[in-house]
């Protein structure tokens, strides 16, 4: 018996997570394993219900829970809300909360997808198969940050921190999930302009030398939001910080041309862990059956293989979605000429059937 | 009679500036106006000669001067010095010291070059044609950093700061650009995370007030890295700061597929301007007449554009280089099958007969 907290959130994230629910009640009573659901607000429906983008009570009922699945949170209702009372405060919560630094976000282009690429053919025809490992919990996310006034005028600061520690144990992860891959690791700093990126640069090249068998290049930020276009074969493992990550990691996402399919864990010590699609709460299509939950299902399979250490299950997933996929079934996102056109619903079933 | 500090550099940066020099002295005979070229060291040139990567003596000459035209500094063999002995230091002390606060980099898609963009066919037939205002003294590159031992163990820190004032001229300087282009502004940060960029965020909005004829819109820093992507035809001025602005340039500058053709101008207060192309020191290639010299002779145009309000001058140079790609002339870095292979030599002297 597994206890998972779900938190649905805002926008399309109730839809999808109802999907992922059935997707794992298929993996139930297939794999004869049991989940026991925790249901929780957070984002935005908090904030409309209770003031704040989750109560302290319910951060500590996820914190006793195994794993979270979560939808998406936020929308423009609660844009001009202060800082601290957004529905991202949540998030930044559960992620500081559950001490999850280790945030994988794999962009994979699917074969059947590669038209919906943004990139030229003969650059997508080499493949791309992207880890970014990014770190969650620490730099300019959490870093000292405030607004004063300084010489007589406002000044508003942020500080992109990191210490040896933080560095060393996301470089870890990153070499490891190299290891099980094509055995590279980008990582990604501005090491020629600040101090926090020399550190981390001295840190992970210290990593590095306990994996003889992974290669690791360095290269600057600016760079590598370059290469990510020109040619994203390249990369297998990239690890970088906090902000770089979130740049870097929704530039990869797009390059595979369809961020309705990516799914990503959040990983801290142990086995806990945070599971959630890369995308968006897409408030425009809410609510009209019209989302791809498969960001969310291929989270979900995520969650079996990183926090239940069950493989098998994980795969019948992915295998089922890569059917459905095969089968010429695609929600709206993914739409190409020739092919079924399908709801959140049916794209859910569909998976369910192929499980 | 014009004064400039011309700062060849490192790398393939010599080479290039030679044939902007060669223009340049087109322009001045065909114009009537004589300019005075004072040569200055900088870089890691400046280091093996000089042990500095700008001497403070070197540094005040080029602050008498009325523009500075700059080739690139850098490369692999002064990599692994301390920081403040490294070639971009003199980029820094450069900067900082002309207070050249607004860096633009126009990334513009030529008809003839669209081949070599990266983009699909469908995306970049709509034109591409974003000029990036990054914001370039001040933010993480400027505010304070360091190293130390925290609670038993190292950390490094730099500081994302901005005031208003900062954010005032940076967007004035955009929205002033919008103004004589297609009227559009779009503000980069991450206001749902970081306090400066809510600062930002609010400052640019009440900046923009005094510009009713411009449309602004917001957007965070890692959905602006997505939509350079997916479609960069919705840009027209970019407005952020000096990190993302670095980020985002660059990733503007690879999508219209030719680093080699792109100018930039850093601005102040009054005419003073530092000028040069957006493109590194390309070690592999230097001194062997393959560089592509168009984004030096295009910084030039920039420079007598801005710093000496000669916009005939700089039109007739804009103008050459578009013959020579309509004649078919192409460096190495933009060939595409049917054109003539030229060398950096060969492109300066065609730019310079089409003046
Ligand atoms: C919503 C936002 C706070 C969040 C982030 O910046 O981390 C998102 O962009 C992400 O990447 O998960
Ligand atoms: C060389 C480096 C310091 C510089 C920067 O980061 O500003 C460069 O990338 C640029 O964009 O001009």
């Amino acid at each position: 018996m597994h206890r998972i907290a779900v938190i649905p959130g805002d926008g399309i994230g109730p839809e999808v997570i109802e999907q992922a629910l059935l997707v794992l009640d298929k993996v139930s009573s297939k794999f004869g394993i049991k989940f026991d659901y925790i249901f929780i607000d957070a984002g935005g429906c908090a904030i409309d219900k209770y003031g704040v983008p989750i109560r302290d009570e319910d951060l500590e009922l996820v914190k006793k829970c195994e794993a979270t699945l979560l939808g998406a949170v936020g929308g423009p209702k609660w844009d001009n809300l202060p800082g601290n009372l957004r529905p991202e405060q949540a998030l930044l919560k559960l992620r500081g909360g559950l001490k999850v630094y280790a945030n994988l976000r794999p962009a994979v282009l699917y074969d059947e997808l590669k038209d919906s690429s943004p990139l030229r053919r003969e650059i997508v025809s080499k493949g791309i198969d992207i880890l970014v490992v990014r770190e969650l919990i620490g730099g300019m996310y959490f870093g000292p940050k405030g607004r004063e006034i300084r010489n007589g005028e406002e000044v508003a600061y942020d500080t992109e921190i990191y210490s040896v520690s933080e560095i060393e144990r996301i470089a870890k992860v990153a070499f490891e999930a190299a290891k099980k891959r094509r055995k590279k690791v980008t990582s990604v700093d501005k090491a020629n302009i600040l101090e926090s990126s020399r550190l981390w640069r001295e840190v992970v090249s210290r990593i590095a030398k306990d994996y003889p068998d992974v290669e690791l290049n360095h290269m600057y930020v600016d760079n590598a939001s370059m290469q990510l276009v020109k040619d994203p074969s390249q990369f297998d493992v990239i690890l970088t910080s906090n902000m770089f990550g979130d740049i870097l990691s929704d530039e990869a996402s797009m390059i595979v041309g369809s961020i309705g399919m990516l799914a990503s864990a959040s990983l801290g010590e142990g086995s806990i862990g945070l599971y959630e699609p890369i995308h968006g709460t897409a408030p425009d299509i809410a609510g009209q059956d019209l989302a791809n939950p498969v960001a969310t299902i291929l989270s979900a399979a995520m969650m079996l293989r990183y926090s239940f250490d069950m493989e098998d299950a994980a795969k019948a997933i992915e295998n089922a979605v890569k059917i459905a996929l095969k089968e010429g079934y695609r929600t709206r996102d993914i739409y190409t000429e020739n092919c079924k056109l399908v709801g959140t619903k049916q794209m859910g079933k569909i998976i369910c059937e192929n499980i």
